[in-house]
């Protein structure tokens, strides 16, 4: 069994740089000690050893099948939710009053991370459902969950998210699933959906779809979207599972990765079934009408972070692997040295050093990018200063875009740097870092794609808000500068702010154009230009936290954080003089000419 | 039926630009006219659209089976590869001395790209047969011609190159494989050989390996390499084949793409078949004993540049199946548009365009540069004078490592922007570009890794031959940068110049440093800021070729170099400034600290 993910780096993120044990000294945390944050690291730790790597490879040969009635999954990954639930991971991150561990969302990305890097397919299931579940104990009434939640958080319910559909897919404006009042406070539902992971299986007793719909006469565009709670089979009063709701499946889509997790297309009452003697899909109005998309994006902070860490996840555990492997394979000899050598290992070789210290700065950077944002997440439910917790949502508004994009980028890329260490062998199935890399291919897709967070970024959490998230980050960037100036790492505390600077700057001159097309042109290389500022910044984080210690670990870090500095943060310069030219290339191109 | 290359593009770069009626005017190419190219491309494309496309898909789903005895493919693989030999395509770049068309390589590379473009898993028996064949014509001894080369170019026999072992994959200097002389002036060789493409199959009567193997008492490492022709089936005296060679397959590889062509893992020699009565595979010298490297290597430019092709082609057809997509697909509305409007195209965002422009960029421009390179390949055959012959050789030598690696980078990256552009659909396997994604995915690892690339060029093509080749590109660079001087590209010029200065300049520093190894560490840098260079000089080319003409298709030649001066070439400057500084992060990590 190889190794999946590091435990070493884990701990020093949580303890050694985040402090997570004053964290635990807050009253919302208190119930939780170092001893009982490492035994939840280590139940995860072997959970997702023993029942989710094992089936990582088989549920991607054998994907999911759809025969018209029913989905078929290996059987594996049922064992393996249920594992996840019967540990009370489903509940893991909520209060207690919901019956919940109420971990530090911090922490419970940790444990997270070893279920992504073990196998990402089959822990796609048990996140939807707990998004799902997050969603209803803020938005829901008592009653509903009341009926969900216990059977979801036990593993007995799964859950999904239902917003796309055919015609509608970054563009939930246009959904037109429509949700029809009876006279007994539900709703009957009618639409398509699509892209709809988890949509149906055979992996619990019921499914909660989360559904996106329209109720007669609401306004056109986001503003007129409410948010239902629609069950694969309806719920009696004692909790039984009853009659089937009018829910099916025109059919499943076939992936280039991720395959474990079943991608559905659901019908929502067209009569498949007929509940109550009539075709329509009994929904539950969750919050308030009109009101669903700002519901659904409560939750989206935390989902859109899930998606980085899933991405980060997949980065690590493919670089843990092609570092194994250069270690071991014996490959030509140093520069110099005769044919009558012995052949080394591939690690001796500089290029091949490049490629595992550039994974190493990728995959390290985005773990502690998404710990990052969780720790933030756990600051502003724990804090007591009002001012502090807005600082935490503020940094965490401008952050979350850049901790869902920057890992599903750059942890990608770093799968693909662990395929070409392997060589030859990486491009075959003999070795896991060809699925990591197909696997990686979906999030800067799903989620909100790439596109859309840079300009969730640019056009909402920056220009919007007048400067002051982009004010509170730079707050904490400066802070970590100088700290280390004066210190070895003097230099980069420089380089950092003076590229902070500079970014500020060109943040000011696309404010100021006056054009909202161009300000949103390059959205995305403004953020591709921040997200390697921050990461760069949680390097130098990193660095500082290492600081007197000077074993290989920790030199590790050091050494993580020169290549960072070296080749990753000059990379910005040419992106931040891009966005300050106000370069019309791409607005103004007549597409006729492509 | 999608289109899968551009017709018109092709035309543009082989005769706009190219000049190709006046390559066709030299007594080389004289049998052949601007007409008879027209034809011969109209061939290729009806060809490749006809007989290769269609079971692209299918030959992915159905990846090549090996039953322990005999391998299977989808049958259309066989019909392909017999229409394009019965096209004379086999024998196209072939003399006429040999019965070939006598096709100038940069026609003939135009032709290729249609094939690849349409399937270029089937595409490789063609490739690997003729390059197996040109080999032959070069160094082999007129009977095995004879005996072997109209087989071959009639698409009787088809051909392998047979070079890496288990153990020996970059590094050929470690291969094993033993050929042991016979009385008869034959061989018997004995050992495994490793990632061979097409070694075995049903698509023809009979197997030519080109093998790389020892014989008795050798010098070890490079020089004491020698290459065999091995067939499969020994052919008789009268032409018919006779008795099975004692050549077997351990097992096939299964790949993440490129599917379409089987790669195996052949032993020679094992007693599976006794030839004459006894183990060992027959062999036939091929060439001077001990001299098998260099002959391979003869091949290795034209083999670099037609990966390079492949991997252009791959991502030229992903980004023509993506802007059809953009143009049709409708999606979102733009930036302050209210949402009772009708959507737009997704070519309407301004992202989306920066995504198929960027492709178009990388696609255009690595077209553009093999191209150029076949050009060369023609000139060094065609022209009379010696000094001009030197030149066409010089800048080849330091051009094949980027035609081989800027393609399979960065139409790797347009493959992964032709999914971005569809989003979840072109996640799945209802579109083409996630196979082309994957496909592309080999080509930085056959062939040479990227990082081998790096080596020779920086290595080998720029620090050993003292400067000559690098200074030919120069000088070529600047003829483009003259001409372009004081018209509307003239801050391309400039900026042109000024980054080839930089990289003389920085090249000077590299060979200064008096350190091999640390010269060498960073080859990989090297080779990716010169080919964006070298990219970005063949986009001011084809400015001045589209001058004087204002319809969209030389608008859009305009708008892609526009894309690439203020947005690719300023990428080079920082890997520049690396290599200026000497840094030895990763020549002087200590891999215990991975």
């Amino acid at each position: 069994m190889s190794v999946i993910l590091s435990r070493r780096d884990l701990e020093f993120l949580l303890f050694e740089w985040l402090d997570t044990e004053s964290l635990l000294e807050r009253p919302r945390f208190a119930e939780h000690s170092r001893d009982t944050v490492d035994d939840v690291l280590r139940l995860a730790e072997q959970i997702a050893t023993d029942h989710f790597a094992p089936h990582n490879r088989k549920a991607d040969l054998e994907e999911p099948r759809f025969d018209g009635t029913t989905v078929h999954l290996v059987p594996e990954v049922k064992e393996a939710v249920r594992a996840f639930a019967d540990a009370g991971f489903m509940a893991a991150p909520l209060g207690e009053e919901f019956g919940g561990m109420q971990l530090p969302s911090s922490v419970f990305g940790a444990c997270m991370a070893w279920f992504h890097a073990a196998n990402v397919g089959t822990s796609g299931y048990a996140l939807l459902t707990m998004a799902n579940a997050n969603l209803l104990t803020v938005h829901a009434a008592p009653e509903l969950v009341e009926r969900f939640l216990e059977p979801m958080l036990s593993g007995r319910f799964l859950g999904t998210m239902a917003l796309s559909e055919p015609h509608a897919g970054s563009n939930l404006a246009d959904i037109t699933t429509r949700a029809e009042p009876q006279d007994d406070g539900t709703f009957r539902l009618f639409g398509r959906k699509m892209w709809i992971s988890a949509g149906d299986h055979e992996l619990s007793e019921n499914i909660v779809h989360l559904v996106l719909a329209r109720t007669p006469g609401a306004p056109a565009g986001t503003r007129g979207i409410s948010l239902f709670l629609v069950p694969k089979v309806l719920v009696e009063d004692d909790g039984s599972v009853g009659e089937r709701n009018d829910v099916a499946l025109a059919g499943i889509n076939h992936k280039m990765g991720f395959r474990g997790t079943v991608n559905t297309a659901p019908v929502f009452g067209d009569g498949a079934f007929t509940p109550g003697g009539r075709p329509g899909a009994v929904g539950y109005l969750v919050g308030t009408e009109n009101r669903g998309l700002p519901a659904m994006f409560t939750m989206m902070n935390e989902a859109r972070i899930g998606v980085g860490l899933g991405a980060t996840a997949l980065g690590y555990t493919g670089y843990l692997k092609s570092l194994a492997y250069a270690r071991e394979r014996l490959q030509g000899r140093p520069t110099g040295v005769g044919p009558d050598a012995p052949q080394v290992p591939l690690v001796e070789h500089p290029d091949v050093r490049r490629m595992l210290l550039a994974q190493k700065s990728y995959v390290e950077g985005a773990l502690a990018l998404v710990l990052y944002c969780s720790r933030l997440v756990d600051d502003a439910a724990s804090l007591d200063d009002p001012a502090a917790v807005a600082e935490a949502e503020l940094l965490l508004g401008v952050l979350t875009p850049i901790a869902k994009s920057w890992p599903s980028q750059w942890c990608l890329a770093a799968n693909d740097l662990a395929i070409q260490v392997l060589g030859g062998a990486g491009y075959t199935r003999d070795h896991d870092v060809e699925q990591h890399y197909r696997d990686n291919r979906l999030n800067p897709i799903h989620e909100g794609t790439h596109g859309i967070q840079g300009l969730d970024l640019l056009g909402r959490k920056v220009l919007l808000d007048g400067g002051a998230g982009l004010g509170a980050l730079a707050a904490r960037i400066r802070a970590a500068a100088s700290r280390a100036t004066g210190t070895e790492a003097g230099s980069y505390a420089d380089q950092l702010a003076s590229v902070l600077d500079r970014l500020l700057e060109v943040t000011g001159v696309v404010a100021s154009s006056g054009d909202q097309q161009l300000m949103l042109a390059d959205a995305t290389t403004y953020l591709e230009a921040t997200g390697h500022l921050v990461v760069a910044w949680l390097w130098l984080e990193q660095w500082l936290a290492a600081e007197g210690h000077a074993d290989a670990f920790h030199d590790g870090k050091r050494a993580a954080t020169r290549y960072f500095f070296t080749r990753e943060l000059p990379k910005v310069a040419p992106m931040l003089d891009l966005l300050a030219s106000g370069d019309r290339t791409t607005l103004d191109l007549d597409p006729r000419v492509l």
